[in-house]
């Protein structure tokens, strides 16, 4: 089991001993790293924090070689998910979500959870059946970003998005056969849950269905690619644009 | 050297026969590959242009089993590179270009370029010193936008920005100690060039110097580590937007 819940490379070490939401097992650490100002770091947290640190043979790691672990690996409690129920109940105005639906690739799931903590989203939905769940390589590419973000595990996005609509919450779509551009919607004094889909198959229609909002990106050629990480990061940080300009709005009435 | 010149993947097959700019020596396919609309989509360009299309057992494929080739490869001359200079003569006016400083991991330099191509930028600078240049993974994590888009290679990010700069380019540096958020400026009506650089080592100072305006992506937490492609597609993304609001000012006044 313990293999199951690791997290490799110094700064995602770093981001989830400081984060303080995680149980760490153990810290190995590779006779044969130079250290650096990071693993003093990691050193100093473990110590402060009671954790074992310790050093073992370049040959223990070879195990984990299909990870980049830079020879340092936490043996930690996986992350906690946090139920939809309770978090629709502790959060009631303008409160931010992103729901991927049939992303699969773990390095988008993390590179989008990433941007969502740069900007200040409020939680993840994840659905558990179609597309990826937190893994190793989540957790190592979202730079353990994963730690700053309330992560809700669904059975079913559209009974999720059903309760959030219950519950107040508008659901925006990301559709490339939207009428409106994403900058034509008003982010701003609402609840709202942003659903992106996978590159190909985009939304789920039943997914579609549930929406009060379709938006798309314009294409400006015939190319239409945008990778789920950018696309994702050019619509939630509209909605950081217009949070930090509102103010502007109003002057210039 | 053929091997040094492959383009692996139906869809970026697809898009490099499209496209009309590379020179194809031969596709092959597996004959264990079931045809489907894009394998069929492929012979008829091909034979249209006269490629030679062949099929192979499984094993011709095995050295190539690196690349996710899904069963198709095409050995391609290479991409043609643009001279700046060349790139400088033919266009005059409001033209758009993005310089990777020092971004080293292929799959983001493919995901900037997918983002530069939906967004109509006119060109993408890669140094050929620092970072990567076009490789197989570049190609293939473009989805093949490479072939529908200007690469300019140069020897010297800084030299190339001083020619633009002395040819009336306005040079825009993606650095997270600017004082102006990304959305301050204007990028409308003129010539740019935006620098983005590599997500830990930033932009070089040699380079910085050079910038007209500086600009910073804000973060409304502090954990301050947008995935570059994210980062480009936020900026990038914002003068799209400019560009396809700009009639609204007019209208506003």
């Amino acid at each position: 089991m313990e293999d199951k819940n690791i997290i490799y490379g110094r700064n995602s070490i770093i981001e989830a001993l400081k984060s303080g939401r995680r149980n760490f097992n153990k810290i190995i650490i590779s006779r044969s790293v130079r250290p650096d100002a990071k693993i003093d770091k990691i050193k100093e947290y473990a110590a402060n924090a009671g954790i074992p640190f310790v050093f073992a043979e370049k040959e223990k790691f070879s195990k984990y070689n299909e990870y980049n672990h830079q020879g340092v690996i936490a043996f930690v409690s996986p992350i906690e998910y946090v139920e939809l129920e309770d978090f629709i109940a502790q959060h009631k105005e303008n409160t931010s979500l992103v729901l991927l639906d049939g992303v699969e690739d773990p390095h988008n799931i993390g590179a989008v959870i990433r941007t969502c903590v740069c900007a200040g989203i409020d939680g993840i939905i994840l659905p558990s059946r179609r597309g990826a769940l937190v893994s190793e390589i989540v957790e190592k590419t979202s730079a353990g970003a994963i730690n700053h973000i309330s992560i809700i595990k669904v059975n079913s996005p559209v009974s999720a998005l059903q309760k959030l609509k219950d519950n107040n919450w508008w659901v925006i779509a990301s559709d490339h056969h939207a009428d409106n551009n994403y900058y034509d919607i008003d982010f701003l004094n609402m609840n709202f849950v942003l659903v992106m889909g996978a590159e190909h198959a985009g939304i789920s229609r039943s997914i579609l269905k549930l929406a009060d909002f379709k938006i798309k990106i314009p294409m400006l050629t015939d190319f239409n690619s945008l990778n789920v990480s950018a696309a994702a990061g050019i619509i939630i940080y509209e909605y950081v644009r217009q949070k930090l300009t509102a103010g502007r709005k109003y002057e210039q009435k």
